[in-house]
């Protein structure tokens, strides 16, 4: 299945799935449940949940047992970009091309919109129908993927680094665990749901890692060469903002090779991985090869 | 054992766990690690996490086996603090005689070390040394009682009600969920801890739900008759702010008589409970006589 046809037959389960999951934006508190929704259901490319139901697709696994998993992953991404945009941290009014939760809503509610999608997130993920340690397990993974050590310590070193000149070591550990921390989790947690092997995990982790990162080196390659038309976002908004770049630290050129050998070890790690790789193999292309 | 010879016990136990739960100040990204201390180890009454250990040993649990709960509710209360202190929120600078979180640091840090403080309670919870069924259990009831359903919710109520004038019904669900939420869930989770049964489960829940709202009953008595040196926040500060109160919609005695109504149903649930009620009840005293 190529990963065109894998994400669009999803995504109608996945959407639906994720609908479900958000309070109703008719009961009260309304205006926190419509600014929930409005940061969940905007659209987006939904690149963590696809990870997580293709990694337990490849494990042998149901779709619906790891569909909690899939909804949890975005839950926490989607809340994380809701604190990511407020005045206070990276101050955008635009996301996707419609108003951030702070300007559709208003900043107060903005913040607690993306603590309960934190708390939903949790929540949700306890209700996968799987052993109850497994569960735990999974709660385990995405927690740690989120927290300090995660992706909120990520953005914390990121702000750290701004304005800063960090050698390329340092962005690779701010963006390891700011985004790519979950991205791993995501591949862990697909993995956990279908009760993979020890083995098929760590080498699913380690694919993780590598396209966790390749992701941020595309984006980066993408902030200098990419359409805002494409992107949604102004060509060279973050070189503007005067943060350090895979672009700027290794030039263009350079970013090109990092981005490739970051590609061939995710190859390298799916051979570790009892299954069908195939279509992990495409995602991981897709990522390298996008443009948006 | 009188409440304050109790809580003196447990405190030492508590602060040492707390202070083992959160990241150390000088590993990086360090700023975060400082912020998420500052939040929690700032003192506090500690009345949640003593509920929980008072509700495990009147159920015959370990303080062991109920510590992770009493960490967990109390990281929870500390991140809804941190973010609720916010400018777009209460705006406040000050709480318990030292600078907030975002004046201390900066105000994305405090966004982030609220959020970071949240998935830490998730985290410290999942460590519980219990079956993995009943951690499940405990997850699920910290997350409905802190998301949206719950504290986040009361919290959305209580600034859209801000310059309104609401009946004292509305009152009441906004503070049943902004802070009676989860201290009911302190009482479910110290018995869940210790294994308690279905039926004490149940009557703590609402002795719970009694004295969560006693508490809040005797904050907003506090608010008009309490001195600022005890309160730590100056008098009258809350119907300053044009917020509706239990004295302003009741009057004081009316708030008075709701106080002692709410502390008879609160000793009324404990006849449902098999164990040793006498420290909860002591507790609920505590709760309605306090001064600060």
């Amino acid at each position: 299945m190529s990963p065109d046809s894998f994400l669009s037959d999803t995504r109608e389960r996945l959407e639906s799935a994720l609908e479900t999951s958000l309070p109703a934006a008719d009961r009260e508190p309304r205006r926190l449940h419509k600014a929930m929704r409005h940061a969940v259901l905007g659209g987006g490319k939904r690149l963590r949940p696809a990870l997580v139901l293709a990694t337990s697709q490849c494990c042998g696994g149901s779709t619906d047992t790891a569909m909690p998993a899939a909804v949890a992953v975005e839950l926490i991404h989607a809340y994380s970009l809701v604190h990511d945009d407020l005045p206070a941290m990276d101050n955008d009014e635009l996301r996707r091309g419609r108003p951030t939760c702070h300007i559709a809503f208003d900043e107060a509610t903005a913040i607690l919109a993306g603590d309960a999608l934190q708390t939903l997130a949790f929540e949700g993920l306890g209700t996968t129908q799987a052993a109850p340690g497994q569960v735990l397990e999974m709660m385990r993974v995405l927690a740690e993927a989120s927290g300090h050590q995660g992706m909120a310590g990520g953005q914390a070193l990121d702000l750290d680094a701004t304005g800063g000149h960090p050698s390329i070591e340092a962005l690779e550990t701010m963006h390891r665990r700011k985004t790519g921390a979950l991205i791993e989790a995501s591949l862990v947690l697909g993995a956990l749901a279908a009760g993979a092997s020890e083995t098929s995990i760590g080498a699913l982790r380690q694919f993780g890692r590598a396209i966790g990162l390749a992701f941020q080196v595309q984006d980066d390659i993408l902030d200098v060469e990419g359409s805002a038309e494409k992107t949604g976002k102004p060509q060279g908004s973050d070189s503007n903002q005067n943060k350090a770049t895979y672009t700027s630290l290794l030039g263009i050129e350079g970013a090109r090779q990092r981005l490739e050998s970051l590609s061939e070890s995710a190859n390298e790690a799916l051979e570790g991985v009892t299954g069908n790789t195939e279509l992990l193999r495409a995602l991981a292309r897709f990522i390298v090869q996008r443009d948006h």
